[in-house]
């Protein structure tokens, strides 16, 4: 093998960024193909004459960079080049590089609307965050970042009507950890969830060996006759997206079940999703703030106001659980970042955040009603449910057609996912991340897809 | 009350801005004094002439800065101006502020020896991503981002031994979250642990159900005939650092662990807290890559490697569980930070990593030679022991007396804290904060705190 494309100069650069150059370049230019296999390590640098480690790191930030994929036993291979048609990716693709190439249309479920203004403050208060040295030389505070819960809880207060000061919020990296914390302070045996279910909150249950108990929905959310016969001492309910349609659950309703925790000791997991968001209507405030918090753990999270890559969550506790909550708080290792913390906190003392949920209420609006009326236009006979907070209109898809309706969006241009839940296989429709003025032609594109052999 | 020190300008910059910025002035000025209680945020408001929302954010801006702290219910109160000489924090003090007033030296073992160079580096790498939008405005990978466990894989094959692709590795906001995911695929009813006790690990296994049992050790660490007898279907173990006097635990041993794992069907949990951070002697391989790891779960984590604010950690399952964690993966929310994901992966990739690491090592091993020969010359008659990787001397104290200890230390200066473990009351000396030129003087002023009453 000749190796004429490699250029080192021994008073350049590092020898590795060097060699990482070249071999960038040869497969750009086609010289080196995609599933080439490389020299080993070994043998590379006997020929070019450099250290192992310098191919070694090469290779290494090749890798990272997504040019090349390390087999295990078998060596290093080139992954760059066109995308051949069909591979099907080995997990959840990346969002970056196959969407800008396979896909004209994205309504996926994983992607926000981040406006440019937006993504330049948060990176500000990142940026202005990384600069302060003590912070991140270091560890944080267990209960999360004294200042973050203090803009948390008057954020909470105005927007959502919870009843807590900082001391009582703890923060973690989205809901998962605080349920786990939430779970072992509570020492609850049965949990009840809605029949749709929930499998990231089922999960932690199950790990920590509480039984998950599915219930039937009424036209009012969860029903409280049939979580009393349940004999569970624990529900997870979605109060504000919880009724079929993405309708919140009504007060009447919220007093129900907040009933059913005073009558038999119960307590209530309010998962908040999204709950500041509700853009049809003014937003219902909190259970937590309902019965004053006694009965209720609230769980608010961020991933859809701001950026989904930042996994800031927080939890309210119920009061009869703070103080053994502070008899433990040093076993638990603060999960969440501490710099995006810090960026949160300033963000939101800033007025940031409320700015922005007026922003996205507005935005929203418009595009679920823009997509509802492109859904009713391309597709007249098929039933579409708007999910409100959950910012997708969901159909009802057969099993056995949820890969190809896919694979047909796909071939279209359009990304769409298929969900399970116990009630069926749905594809959700998301007007999140795509903007609205693509809204139309996305449509248009499913339609191609759907109907011409629907 | 006259607000004359407040100047507002209707064409300045934001109003909430100005009125931030004239009340750090009246409290930096002595006008506005520690402790004293701030005008409701309607009186101030109607007073200034301003709107609510104006007084309220730059309440709210003075919160977050640490000049002014929240009660609910009783209003806002002036934080600022000189600390009070014995004042005990509400929690554990944030590292900043109270360290640069109250301590000429910080023994505590929260913080890292983070030279210029390293944070610069970490901090180029964190705004390289920060500066790739379609990495901000997307999810993660469940699992972790590729990149990082592409380079963990690399990375800990070659510091550590762990015999693990990419595929096997996952990620989680240190080991606590990787834990409980693991103790869920495990399914296990009774987990030992060594006699000192790892509270957070405990905490994890009791939220989960799982009986902990805590087993003596002898002269080479967890005793395996104790653990036989224990009926323990999990092991909790920390080879590189589980030994009294800060030793490893020697191969014979790590094999009768394995041993029983194999003949049981049980299943070691290896934490390799700092595994890689040994400088007395060469790093001893993790016991994951000794068997094939059939029976190990490895964790690993980098909070004192690089910096205590980051938390990251992974975890290489035992291969037996391998697959019901693929069936699982999408229930478990990746916890790590998207962002410091990908700047680790940068990170490792470069070699930075394993260049830190060298220096340390030279850097740690200097720092104990110089902490252990002042303190044989200031407590001639005092046992001091070396935790190698755990980066301090502890010494016991009498349980009665830890308070007083630290109390006294403080008062000359020395921040050092005092730990329970289920054999006694120990303070830790650590050497990974305090620059190495001051440890003489700090050990000199432990000194004066401990030996004039002693």
């Amino acid at each position: 093998m000749a190796y004429e494309y490699i250029e080192l100069h021994p008073d350049g650069p590092p020898l590795y960024r060097q060699l990482t150059d070249s071999l960038k370049t040869a497969m750009e230019t086609g010289r080196l193909r995609r599933g080439e296999r490389m020299p080993s390590i070994r043998k590379f640098s006997e020929d070019l004459g450099v250290s192992r480690t310098t191919v070694e790191a090469a290779y290494q930030q090749l890798c990272v960079e997504g040019y090349l994929k390390s087999e295990p036993k078998r060596g290093y291979f080139v992954l760059s080049g066109e995308q051949p048609g069909n591979a099907a990716p080995r997990r959840a693709p990346a969002v970056s590089a196959p969407l800008a190439g396979r896909f004209r249309y994205n309504l996926g479920t994983d992607c926000a609307d981040a406006e440019n203004d937006d993504l330049r403050i948060w990176r500000r208060h990142v940026r202005d965050v990384l600069n302060r040295r003590e912070i991140i030389v270091s560890y944080g505070d267990h209960q999360g970042e004294p200042a973050l819960r203090e803009a948390l809880a008057a954020y909470a207060g105005r927007a959502r009507g919870i009843a807590a000061g900082a001391e009582e919020i703890v923060v973690g990296a989205g809901s998962q950890p605080l349920l786990y914390l939430l779970c072992g302070l509570a020492g609850r045996r049965r949990a009840a969830i809605g029949e749709h279910g929930f499998a990231q909150a089922e999960q932690v249950f199950r790990d920590c060996g509480i039984e998950v108990v599915p219930l039937p929905y009424d036209e009012n959310g969860i029903d409280p006759e049939a979580l009393r016969r349940s004999g569970a001492d624990l529900a997870y309910v979605s109060p504000s997206a919880s009724v079929e349609g993405g309708s919140a659950m009504p007060t009447s309703r919220r007093f129900e079940l907040l009933r059913w925790a005073q009558e038999t000791g119960g307590i209530l997991i309010e998962d908040d999703y999204n709950g500041e968001l509700r853009y049809r209507a003014h937003p219902i405030p909190a259970m937590q703030g309902m019965a004053g918090g006694d009965r209720v753990a609230y769980l608010g999270s961020f991933s859809k106001l701001l950026l989904p890559s930042v996994r800031i969550g927080y939890m309210v506790p119920p009061p009869s659980l703070l103080p053994l909550y502070r008899e433990r708080a040093r076993n638990y290792n603060q999960t969440a970042s501490k710099i995006e913390q810090l960026a949160l906190a300033a963000y939101i003392s800033s007025g940031q955040m409320e700015r922005r949920l007026r922003r996205l209420r507005k935005l929203y609006a418009a595009k679920s009603q823009l997509m509802k009326k492109s859904l009713a236009s391309v597709f007249p006979g098929r039933r579409f449910t708007l999910e409100e907070t959950a910012l997708y209109f969901r159909t009802r898809v057969a099993p056995e057609e949820a890969e190809a309706l896919c694979r047909r969006a796909a071939d279209e241009g359009v990304r769409v996912r298929t969900r399970e839940s116990r009630d069926g296989v749905f594809a959700a429709l998301s007007f999140s991340g795509i903007p609205a003025e693509d809204i139309p032609g996305a449509i248009e594109a499913l339609g191609r897809a759907w109907n011409e052999k629907g």
